[in-house]
């Protein structure tokens, strides 16, 4: 056996200032660290001294990465997009900041249909091809993990289209995809005023046409008054469960429908949006695990002032996490480390539980928490190398990037 | 004379959809287009049928460059920055979302005198590497033009590093630098209390100074009730002109000081934040032709609610701009595209209004209208190209970007 073969790691990141998240009470800062990998996963954390072979350090792995005193974070996880559609909605957003109405919008073509025509007219590789390219802007800022949502699709057809794409950007680019069905987002104009025939749809045929295939790892509703109601969001839970997929939902984003209560009932990995939570939710979630995912882009591009109630789920400790909700209607959003800026700006989170809330907590919204969202022994290699002085900084910037290479397993 | 120099144009855009920003009430949008430069100089906008030889395009110029039905727009500038500056306030930035009082971060030296110290000690070198990295971001989104302030030196020698430091990007990057002497930005602490007396070094020493070595394009003031007083600014104003140097102003930010209204009195190229503008003040603006340079990113940093009044600017047809303000304290921003959605998101600007406002009238802010701004003949070749479907986009989209490549002269 040559000595190559013989040596621990497959690379060695030394002279790095770690940021592990792996405690969920601070950074778990370590200066001046050693992180040694083997087989894409993490091995070692700890000093020069600690290693096998301290004094060569090469002795230690074929690869080694001098991190030049920058600093690693686990990879950054977005917990909640909407990244796969066809066409945007940059003309509606034109015509409704020259005063264009409701109405005219909406004879012009715009609102969330307008993406649903679009997206069922794209072709997958239409899909592909404009999905690639907001998540190479991602992929720019550390992105390691993406949650990708149906929705646009709203029949079983390009449902299916939507999950496909979400997969294929997965195996194409470096990025881990977490898929979930939200067939339950909006109903099609062929159901108006059919909702429960299009609930019928998606319980009968969709979802389980979609769990055979195993195209989705979770499934999620649209609990709104202008969305679906609280017994529709059941009817459809009640299928994931029977299917054996864990459940997430859009919840509370523009009135208490006590989805978030409900979606604890069922133990759901995540509540999402949560601006007018209750008191009540807020304890049920704490009680079943639910993370709450937290999106100011979209807060910020509605100009929501209903701040989402942050004291009080930190005091029920319910783990907060924060996404981008990227999609064409309410948030068109590139940019995760935006996203921990406005979470510091508009939410008054801190700059460390915004950054929880992309890897730690982001990993929980998407049951991934044993294999990634923090650096430790065991878990898989996702990491971002930062050229900056102190973790905080990822918050406090605002546009730019301070990032400088990623690790992905 | 061999054919090749006969060629009219150095490189020629074809296949382009433009937007040349030029008309001042729409993108002037002109689409399948060409654009021909010639010496750093647009020399060219038409159809390929206007060319010489429209059916050989290599006979037109040395190089051709096909976009493939991309969007060319004038390069984008940002009319607004502090972008060189010592250390960041990112542990500033975190103590007070966890909580700390004004005094506690006082007390651990944070605060901008805090930067004035960083910047004081920091070298030439330090200053330059530093805004590199935000420069470098700013270019990737399409920046041709920077203006650049000193103001956190608070001294002559100090002032001086960072003009020269700003001069030194100019050569170093593909980008245009304007600088502006700022030394009244704040009172440096070995002046405590002695306003008049900084003034009057600024008046004496600093701007004359300076003024000799050329190294400052414009002259800008804080004028605010916790900066310098509209008397004060006066004064600054005065030696301004007496030297022959346009002046700007930090105006109207946190109250109304009239301050928009003297600089307009003296000419001024712009009038910068004014949140607290008047109506009299707005009046003056438009006879003397300032430019009302707005920053969004300030005022999304600081929470401010008290909005600049762009429908009273619009009515006096007032030139609105938009800048990042890029500083370590109220907006360290490094994304002028972010700038737009903001301008159209916060204060309802359109997506037109936004583009101009990083073009054409941003070019005003800096008294260079006539070479850049727009593509036009005769202007400066700084163009850029983007993979879009309308320049509406521009503003549409939060973080990320869809540049794809700077033209400059
Ligand atoms: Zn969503
Ligand atoms: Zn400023």
């Amino acid at each position: 056996m040559s000595q190559a073969e013989t040596k621990p790691f497959d690379y060695l990141i030394h002279n790095v200032n770690v940021a592990t998240m792996a405690n969920g009470t601070d950074y778990g800062l370590i200066n001046n660290a050693c992180v040694g990998v083997k087989s894409g996963v993490i091995r070692f954390i700890g000093t020069q001294e600690q290693l096998v072979s301290p004094n060569n350090l090469e002795q230690n792995a074929e690869n080694l990465v001098n991190a030049h005193n920058q600093w690693l974070t686990p990879g950054l996880i977005d917990c909640h997009t909407h990244l796969v559609y066809g066409g945007n909605r940059a003309n509606e957003f034109e015509m409704r900041l020259n005063g264009a109405a409701y109405e005219e919008i909406a004879k012009a073509g715009g609102g969330i249909l307008s993406t649903v025509r679009a997206t069922r007219s794209a072709s997958e590789q239409d899909l592909f091809d404009s999905a690639s390219k907001r998540l190479k802007s991602l992929l720019k800022e550390g992105l390691t993990t993406i949650e990708i949502k149906s929705g646009y699709g709203l029949d079983t057809e390009s449902e299916i289209k939507m999950l496909k794409v979400a997969k294929r950007l997965g195996k194409e680019f470096p990025v881990r995809v977490a898929t979930t069905f939200l067939g339950a987002h909006a109903l099609p104009e062929e159901y108006k005023e059919r909702g429960d025939d299009y609930i019928d749809l998606i319980c009968n045929e969709m979802l389980p046409t979609i769990a055979e295939l195993e195209l989705a790892d979770a499934v999620d509703a649209f609990c709104e008054n202008i969305g679906f109601s609280y017994q529709q969001t059941k009817k459809v839970f009640e299928t994931a469960k029977r299917l054996g997929l864990p459940v997430k939902l859009h919840a509370e984003q523009l009135t208490d429908q006590s989805g978030a209560g409900l979606a604890a009932d069922y133990n759901a990995l995540s509540a999402d949006h949560l601006e007018y939570l209750s008191q009540d939710s807020i304890e049920k979630m704490a009680k079943s695990g639910t993370v709450a995912v937290l999106l100011p882009g979209a807060f910020y591009f509605l100009r929501e002032t209903k701040l989402p109630p942050i004291q009080a789920l930190r005091d029920a400790n319910v783990p907060m996490a924060i996404a981008t909700d990227s999609n064409p209607g309410t948030s068109p959003a590139e940019s995760i480390l935006l996203m921990l800026n406005m979470a510091c700006t508009f939410f008054r989170m801190t700059p460390l539980e915004s950054l929880q809330g992309v890897t730690i907590n982001a990993a929980k919204a998407l049951g991934l928490q044993k294999e990634i969202g923090s650096i430790e022994i065991g878990k898989k290699a996702d990491m971002v190398l930062w050229d900056i002085e102190h973790p905080n900084q990822l918050s406090y910037q605002l546009g730019g990037s301070n990032w400088t290479r990623t690790f992905k397993s």
